[in-house]
């Protein structure tokens, strides 16, 4: 794979070009270059691993050791089943009331509505049962509630929350959810998955799809108490049925199997660069730099979220116009740095930072928005 | 990509390893290059196409040239709607009777089983209305029952038929279903889609995963006649509601981008190979010169699938005991054929002749079993 550039319309200069989407988003270089290498040849089968049958030893060996990296860098407790899920994440907006709302007998759960994901999830979850917000929802998202106002049903099936809301930019520093007694905590980990480490423990089901932290779109990592499987609805579908899932072990019917080959090696790369402490150190680093940045730019840069909520890895922000913004992301392409959009529904500009954004990559973002300040200030 | 070898062990000659295997299955040698070339930079982006985001105009114009190549290549009206959704064709099984139920003002639909994938579908029907079933099933699955056989109701939701059961070996050729009135042909064909032209007009809704006949497994192509989208159940996950998908353009959430981008180059070579009437040619120049060799063998080859229902695609056949097959399993691999064993429920072995597969790979096929033959009877 030679190194790809694009003319920079302002210098003689050539420069990667680099994404920093929400999802999916950029691999780091040493993965794309171990998947393109191993793509016509998989485990020396002597086939491409997209043609590749999804009951062989050598496409099982894929996802035993996706799981294994998982357990590994996570250290997920053995009375916990691991997951690789088709659908998206959003599949999962349905499975989990599917699979879990007949625990304790009733059919009822709690939800926390801190932004976009967890709306939609919580209407999904609506059509399962009866659903209680255990706070009122914050005008525009832009803070996560105090704790204090928050208030538990401790008879509820699950309690569900979104760890980081990709759209809003706001992220938990804390675990919400009931300390003791028989509510199970749900988490939407989509974006923030292996940039921090977690306690696996305090949670009934963590959820994140895979082409934020982990490589490449298609399969949704899913990490379940096992003593949670086993109570379905029967309108459940088969593909969304847990119980059926761990027993054949995340292969029910064919996964999307290129997207399994590149997950394992995504999180061979987590693994070898030093695990979830180093990720968490990097994403610090890389946040810091760019919300002092903002902070810094007198109003130019402004993020709406307190900072006691900003997210770590999906940086909100406007410019003082939307016609600067336009200019600010047309202008970001023709330097070669794309994906900076905000959402669809949101506006302005989003800056993502997963694991596979280097440290260079901020510093090269910055220079950038610091030279186009300077020149439409 | 370099030429893939494995060391005969009867010979000094180095042989390219084929896998006959019935889903991931080959991909032609031209495809599989397009998509190495192609995975580092997505459509002149500077980024890989598992970097790509999925709102971007690069990918949106990839599933629009999916949808495009399908119709051109199956003639499909312009009343009917096409989808690639997420889940595996067994999410259809549920997806199906979700949006298709309430069609007519019934909860009842009508079944054909002919195989083991049509009754999974039909078990999984049967967890949102009233299914029956045509006609009896077959004992074994060995063949298609008559057509006086079956008793349609004319008041049924739609009716439910699989087109090519690709454990079983057996396929149709010809439509079941009632020829006028409102209840709608819903059509498995997974295996055998895109190796003969079909009337879609005559159909509801047709459906096929695309790790059979369409080059990378991760996505399920979905045709469906436009007045059947609308009607579906209070319970159906989002991700499997044809409404919302239809108006998403199949890009609700996050899809198995990398599967979109190898299906549209799957589907741009049998557009460049001279299309349907191309497949269809040589899928019966393959399927004739294997059962005519199995036919000829004596029974030390054995099909027991009566002539008129043989699958063109999913040859199924027995030796004279499992010892044997066994050991023609292992030799085949030797000789660098493999993906042979039939379905793990069924066992002997499986010919599978999907599109990838060439003539030339027959012959080297036909060449092993008649060596083996000569060898073992």
């Amino acid at each position: 794979m030679g190194s790809i550039t694009r003319e920079d319309e302002k210098s003689t200069t050539k420069q990667d070009v680099i994404t920093f989407g929400a999802g999916p988003s950029k691999v780091p270089r040493v993965v794309l270059e171990r998947i393109q290498k191993g793509f016509s040849n998989c485990a020396d089968s002597g086939i491409s691993v997209i043609e590749v049958g999804h009951r062989t030893k050598e496409f099982v060996d894929i996802m035993k050791s996706c799981e294994a990296r998982i357990r590994r860098l996570l250290s997920v407790p053995s009375n916990y089943r691991v997951l690789f899920l088709q659908g998206g994440a959003q599949a999962q907006f349905d499975a989990i009331p599917m699979n879990l709302m007949g625990n304790q007998g009733v059919n009822q759960a709690d939800y926390l509505v801190t932004g976009a994901w967890s709306l939609k999830a919580l209407k999904e979850a609506k059509k399962y049962g009866t659903i209680r917000e255990v706070c009122p929802q914050v005008p525009g998202f832009s803070c996560i509630p105090d704790q204090s106002a928050m208030q538990y049903d401790p008879c509820a099936a699950y309690f569900y929350y979104c760890d980081n809301e990709t759209m809003n930019g706001v992220e938990f520093d804390w675990i919400p959810g009931l300390r003791e007694g028989q509510v199970p905590i749900v988490c939407d980990m989509c974006s923030n998955l292996l940039t921090r480490p977690i306690d696996v423990s305090r949670y009934g089901v963590i959820f994140a799809g895979s082409q934020k932290t982990m490589g490449c779109a298609g399969l949704t990592l899913v990490i379940i108490r096992e003593d949670l499987v086993g109570g379905e609805l029967a309108i459940t579908p088969s593909i969304l049925n847990y119980r059926m899932q761990v027993a054949a072990g995340s292969i029910l019917n064919t996964p999307p199997t290129f997207t399994a080959f590149a997950v394992n090696e995504a999180l061979r790369w987590v693994e070898e660069e030093g695990g979830i402490e180093e990720m968490q150190k990097r994403t610090q680093e890389k946040c810091d730099a760019i919300y002092s940045f903002i902070d810094r730019s007198e109003d130019f840069y402004h993020c709406h979220v307190p900072k006691a909520y900003r997210s770590r890895v999906n940086i909100v922000l406007r410019l003082p116009s939307e016609d600067l913004e336009k200019l600010w992301l047309a202008e970001a392409r023709r330097h070669g740095l794309i994906g900076l959009e905000g959402h669809r529904t949101v506006g302005g500009v989003r800056i993502s930072l997963y694991n596979g954004i280097t440290m260079d990559d901020v510093k090269r973002l910055l220079d950038f928005m610091e030279t186009f300040m300077n020149a439409h200030r």
